[in-house]
């Protein structure tokens, strides 16, 4: 049968972009894509780009969103109560990172944050609104911003510790051993008693 | 006075190097750093660094040892026994996260590392000899290696969130607040009973 040579629908192109856009942040830094080029890898024209994502700064923060939507995922990670909530969070942000369609965009995110101050602020922003935002709300606890952020770092860290730099045994560890290591640590910083009670700042 | 046009010494001579390495591994990452441009930057001729060094494999190790000897600063944390060397290792951490003179080196490394995967596997070596293995042969608990890697992974993510990407509230937290928040995290991975149990791998 012939090719029908039918261009993609809006949402195959907007998802070639987005696949283009993560694959190059990933490998050219955030100062070295260029939208021509995303285009170019996406196969559109780079008004196309233009058109959908306004800007570089749109298309990055638009590549940080990741395939599953967090506006869905993280209410029902905390509508089972706050009981269990370290564990669930984890078992979740270790399954997107055992998958690649889901570890390529988020390492790619972060990689492009360490390298580069203005995808930090992207990330920054994306962070602060999307994920600290929605759990800090949801946290009925004495400062619940900075209860997020420690989730935050320790859940940071082990993308880096375990999936970029490598650090043994972490690397090879199977999941549960990191689940059952590090899900307390996550739930004393959602819902348990921080040292000093009050905490300053 | 005329200047006496004396020649540095050898450790004038290697600090300038390694100082120049640090800044150019920050600024152009592992891949862009070249020994002749910091060897240019250290006012040195470029046989001097391989002379000191070897290779630039080995002046990225050498960047890597902070103006702190951890040989003789890891024994002193753990001299003072496990109880609340959580807390002490966090001070110290933090001490120096919190200086330009070793914060600067610090980050420089592990953006690197984040953004090379040779510096990766360089700054693996290093931290699983250095600092893993010291630690892991100080710990008198159940999978030592395992333990000292959970607390790399914390105090990874802790640079990230608070000194590189810039997470609020965690980025202007004052420290206090940070020690009182962590600590109990690092104490419990270092000599706390894991969840469990045995863990596998």
């Amino acid at each position: 049968m012939a090719r029908t040579g039918r261009r993609p629908g809006e949402s195959g192109s907007r998802g070639a972009i987005l696949a283009a856009a993560r694959e190059s942040f990933a490998e050219q830094g955030y100062d070295g894509a260029t939208i021509r080029r995303i285009a170019g890898m996406a196969g559109v024209d780079p008004a196309l780009v233009h058109h959908y994502f306004g800007s570089k700064d749109g298309l990055f923060v638009a590549a940080m969103e990741l395939p599953v939507d967090l506006g869905t995922v993280l209410p029902q990670l905390l509508d089972g109560g706050l009981d269990g909530v370290g564990e669930r969070l984890l078992r979740f942000y270790l399954g997107a990172l055992e998958l690649p369609a889901t570890r390529t965009p988020m390492l790619a995110v972060l990689r492009s944050a360490v390298r580069n101050e203005r995808a930090a602020a992207l990330l920054r922003g994306f962070v602060g609104r999307e994920v600290i935002g929605r759990l800090a709300a949801r946290i009925d606890r004495p400062e619940p911003a900075l209860r997020a952020t420690l989730v935050g770092s320790q859940l940071i860290g082990l993308a880096l510790a375990r999936y970029v730099i490598g650090i043994e045994p972490m690397a090879s560890a199977d999941t549960e051993t990191i689940v059952r290591a590090v899900s307390p640590t996550l739930q004393r910083y959602l819902t348990g008693e921080l040292p000093g009670d009050l905490l300053p700042g």
